[in-house]
């Protein structure tokens, strides 16, 4: 239990049980800040998106991201395909979040994840609020808590902390939950994360630094290659103002490095925890005429299904490498192409080198791979200077099983 | 037993058992025209083509497509990713076909389906053939057989067959084989196909006709999203001469009609026995703003591992059918979007309509479901007139059992 929110100064969350899971497990998550933040988001990509995105979307755009104060979460429904009683459903909840902790109109956010098309229960939302923010000013334990509320499929809770020191001295704190498991996948998916500082920082650097930062970590993880209607990562930050001026320079970009850290931890905590998952398999693609034809290589790879069930079988299967490498439109010369295995934390191991398959002992390999979690595929293009990292897990039956057999 | 081949007036094919496949079943056909025909092929869009895929480009472009006189086509061993050597291997191939059928210099196509980066058993092969040639005159049950030889993971052959009377009058034939079951994907994939026809038609009009085809057909079609180093389809026809002048106009039309019949037919073959497959699914995308999009939001639904597993779970989850409509990048409307789902032969059930789920009897749905062994999605996106069909199948647990086991 990290309880990474709650080691950030000026916040305070909670999770508590309002029934809208029917397991009686956590599902309402409340953060209050306790002084006015400034926020930033990266919503799904979908054109389906959910009534709290699309209101979450608005209200960043009436404020300018700043005034934020507070975030409700809930899990068990995603209030998404909900017509117009959706979006009253979304704005209802932030305004009894506003107005039972006292905080001023469009100075609140709102998420939810679970299942599509079904109406909220709002009496249980109402209640289950007010009983978490009575939990908040007593609640020890908050921040796991918050992060344990916001599962749906997940099978442990995602939590990740950070604490830097500033190039001009000023000690910073960056700690963020996520949840996240199935219908994963870049462009966000139904995945949610918070992240908060303490550090002050303006709403437009703030922007900037949270899209780097997706555009490392949650637009480079793959469960499933599918995109859910309600993918959001926030990040607040104190708003800036005379005691505490705006990081600039140098601390700006020691932030957004830690910042990165933050998100590829989650993020790779959230592929770990993949549907079905019994590896983590980092994909590495170096030697690219472009860093964007880097990541179209590694995501061909990542999203693979033969590649992923062939590490499911610990079979090092080179041919199904080569066949997506082939597969993606990004430059690649066959003559040029070299790829390693690694079963963590044993050596590599050249599958391939110039495009020509080359000889090793698979049953020593073999054996690895049966008892590694961490999996590391490297591929040197040998056309350029640029590389790409990305994530994924392996396919087992258990994936087929959870989506198999999860009714509507 | 079809035997679509056989029917063809002009051509006799058969196929082998040579060794090359350890389980000892057929996996060596040849196909033999006793006329000069014009020859079209589609080849896989993958950057790591096999050998006998350069070699079938190049002789096409040598030939203009015009003289082809015979096919042969191996399993168990896909010569792909096999260096130099393979290159030489694959020529031997054609020359020994062409040697000992008595056919000119650059008569010959060769395709190789199997394992990727093992060098071809030579000899087997040279045996094989000569064994196959023999054959050729004897055997009345040679299509059925070469349809047998060509498959890999196939539980079953693929045969299309359609006889048809043109405008003119003139009547003609077009039959065809196809083999494949994972790996398979639109741009082609780990699939093969074959088809011919005694109609004469000049290879500049075969070209249009089969890229026209394969487009509605075989690249429509998806198992696991995976693209091989392999795939081919080859279109054989009369070469036109003096006695039989090449078709035209509304001849020409009926006949892309009929080949796009077969290539379908032989598609949704495939499809249907996808590796693990249980039910064939059929997704129709109408009221699209272009083609292009109506087709990509059919892909984005057919290629969800998501709407996959539901199907296999017989779950009629219209949540991730919307969620896969959503994520394409097609202009789509929620609030005009309409969802319908058939367990074939039933009625169609609407899920969705303008964007909002409708009530329906789940439970009956779900029974229906569950005794289908075909399904049809209809969406139809009320933006404009262009509709698209895209066939796939569901995610089973069968799936991962023969990715993860089947071993280099």
């Amino acid at each position: 239990m990290l309880n990474a929110l709650h080691h950030i100064p000026g916040y305070r969350a909670t999770g508590v049980a309002s029934g809208l899971k029917a397991s009686g497990h956590r599902d309402l998550a409340v953060l209050v800040a306790e002084y006015p933040c400034s926020a930033a988001a990266v919503f799904t990509q979908n054109q389906f998106r959910a009534a709290p995105v699309r209101y979450g979307q608005a209200v960043l755009e009436r404020t300018r991201g700043e005034g934020i104060r507070a975030i409700l979460i809930n899990a068990g429904n995603a209030n998404a395909c909900t017509g117009h009683q959706g979006e009253q459903d979304a704005e209802q909840m932030v305004r009894w979040l506003e107005t039972m902790a006292q905080l001023p109109e469009d100075s609140a956010l709102v998420m939810s994840t679970g299942i599509i098309g079904h109406k909220l229960p709002m009496e249980t939302i109402r209640t289950g609020l007010a009983d978490a923010l009575g939990q908040l000013s007593a609640d020890e334990q908050g921040g796991a808590h918050a992060a344990e509320a916001i599962m749906t499929t997940d099978t442990v809770p995602k939590e990740a902390l950070e604490m830097i020191d500033l190039p001009s001295g000023l000690r910073v704190s960056i700690g963020g939950v996520a949840k996240g498991s199935g219908m994963i996948h870049p462009d966000m998916a139904t995945m949610l994360g918070v992240v908060v500082t303490d550090a002050p920082i303006d709403s437009a650097d703030l922007n900037h630094l949270l899209k780097v930062s997706v555009n490392k970590s949650f637009n480079r993880i793959s469960v499933d290659g599918d995109t859910s209607t309600n993918d959001t990562v926030a990040l607040l930050a104190r708003l800036p103002n005379e005691a505490h001026s705006a990081l600039a320079n140098d601390d700006l970009v020691r932030f957004g490095e830690a910042l990165t850290q933050v998100c590829v931890d989650l993020a790779r905590q959230i592929v770990r925890d993949g549907e079905g998952a019994t590896k983590l398999i980092e994909v590495v693609v170096r030697g690219a005429v472009s860093d964007r034809e880097a990541t179209e290589v590694a995501k061909s790879m990542a999203i693979s299904p033969l590649v992923k069930t062939a590490v499911f079988g610990n079979d090092p299967n080179w041919g199904r490498l080569i066949m997506a490498i082939g597969k993606s439109r990004a430059r690649v010369d066959p003559g040029c192409t070299d790829v390693w295995l690694s079963a963590l934390p044993h050596p590599r191991v050249c599958l391939v080198r110039s495009g020509e398959p080359q000889s090793f002992d698979s049953g020593t390999l073999s054996t690895q791979l049966q008892s590694a979690v961490e999996l590391r595929v490297e591929v040197d293009l040998g056309l350029g200077a640029s590389e790409s990292t990305y994530w994924t897990c392996d396919l087992s039956y258990k994936y087929v099983e959870i989506n198999a057999e999860y009714h509507t």
